[in-house]
């Protein structure tokens, strides 16, 4: 225990929430760690409270009761979600972007941690009245963003795999048509990774038919898993409605053409922000 | 620009900080942010110093002259990174985690992202006086542990990738032998994703006898980039010292043997807490 003047205190408290979303804290662990009264934390939290709300950063929740506590969630105001995905929409549209067959070069952005945690942060605040045990994703590129938004809500990740690795122990496979394509793939996840009647929120990078996506839902359904929630930082527009194998997904960007002749790229903020 | 009480920019400060680590920031930013005078900015700076500091939490360096300002360098001390490596060493030993061929499941652990940002923040503390411009790795298991490290310096993740991918444009691939088994796999890396000349820090989940990273280490010649460090999380020490490709590396824990019969696991603190 150490006594800490209400100043350092703001200070150490406001990390030690930001550093733990989406779970609860009991007063009394303030309380013991700075050495000071209830009282005071509580008046602590009514300032960290507002300079969050106020700043967009989430919500600071109360629960009142032998139970309760405090707990942070992480949220981004729409406005500020949209700022996010018209910036990422401009990166998208530099036209040196465009490669062979019409695909989109995205790895740069990718590879941008903080840009994923944006973006994390966004799914975590979209799926954040949502029920959910575990996010999901299919490697490889959709990896960041799914641990981004792991991150936020205070979940773990569960990983599928285009193979079934050794380090996985036994597995459950199966096949999948990627819609755009109407070509089989196989993918697999280890039979540990998930409990029955888990509910799972799927996170994926791109989304053009939905076929990968449609693959990750049937793979649930052999787990006796449910799906809590679809995200995908872009999607693309250029999918014939009959084609599209799901429906109910949030997606941040939409891909609305790419010529691959011009090398216009035609990139709009995602349906997230049309709901 | 808002006024704001120093209780509520105390906060406020703390977490535009935290979620601004290795970057410079002009004091000018916070006084007018904050509608403040560079002497409240920097009476605030010393009490968050001061936290910060006491918690293990980084430094906060203060670069003076017209280029001044703050910058936040997250550090861990080496005794609470060696209470984390204890509990992932209690962790990776429990029985039911040896696999066929005397593998070890991972996965559960790796999936964890509070998990892979503790072990991120290590890297960052290891190699927080390294020029680096990127951090690497190759897929799958070792992308988290990379993002958070990045995440933590402030820097781009790159990705290698086992099989050329059309999404990545042209590539450069490379030929490897993986040490344990003497069996040759390619690894390729897109040619835009990484500029000539850059120190790189290659972070990875598992290393036996350091093939997998010898073939990174390969790749970089490819693209005239050099090795800045190496992190991996676990390296085996099941090695034949002949074997080891790979001498200069820092690891978090040390897996000293499986017993596929008996089930024992036998894991200590990793070469960095020997160092």
């Amino acid at each position: 225990m150490k006594k800490l003047k209400r100043s350092a205190r703001l200070v150490e408290m406001t990390q030690y929430l930001l550093s733990r979303p989406h779970t609860l804290i009991p007063l009394t662990t303030f309380a013991d760690r700075y050495g000071a009264a209830k009282s005071s934390i509580s008046e602590d939290l009514v300032i960290i409270k507002e300079v969050f709300e106020d700043e967009g950063m989430g919500e600071l929740q109360t629960h009142a009761g032998a139970a309760g506590g405090v707990k942070f969630i992480p949220k981004m105001p729409k406005d500020q979600a949209l700022i996010f995905a018209e910036e990422l929409c401009r990166q998208l549209q530099q036209k040196d972007r465009v490669l062979p067959g019409g695909y989109l070069y995205m790895s740069d952005l990718l590879g941008q941690p903080s840009l994923m945690n944006e973006a994390g942060k966004i799914f975590a605040t979209a799926f954040a009245d949502q029920e959910i045990d575990v996010v999901m994703t299919v490697e490889t590129k959709g990896i960041p963003l799914a641990y981004a938004t792991g991150a936020q809500l205070n979940l773990p990740v569960v990983l599928v795999r285009r193979d079934h690795q050794v380090t996985e122990g036994s597995a459950v496979s199966i096949n999948y048509v990627s819609g755009s394509h109407k070509s089989i793939h196989t993918m697999s996840l280890s039979r540990r990774a998930l409990k029955e009647k888990s509910k799972v929120l799927i996170v994926d990078d791109f989304m053009k038919a939905g076929g990968t996506i449609q693959g990750m839902v049937d793979l649930l359904a052999e787990f006796d898993a449910e799906v809590a929630g679809v995200g995908v930082l872009v999607e693309s527009g250029e999918v014939e409605s009959e084609e599209r194998l799901l429906r109910d997904y949030v997606s941040l960007a939409t891909l609305a053409g790419v010529d691959s002749k011009s090398k216009e790229i035609n990139v709009k903020p995602g349906n997230y922000f049309s709901k």
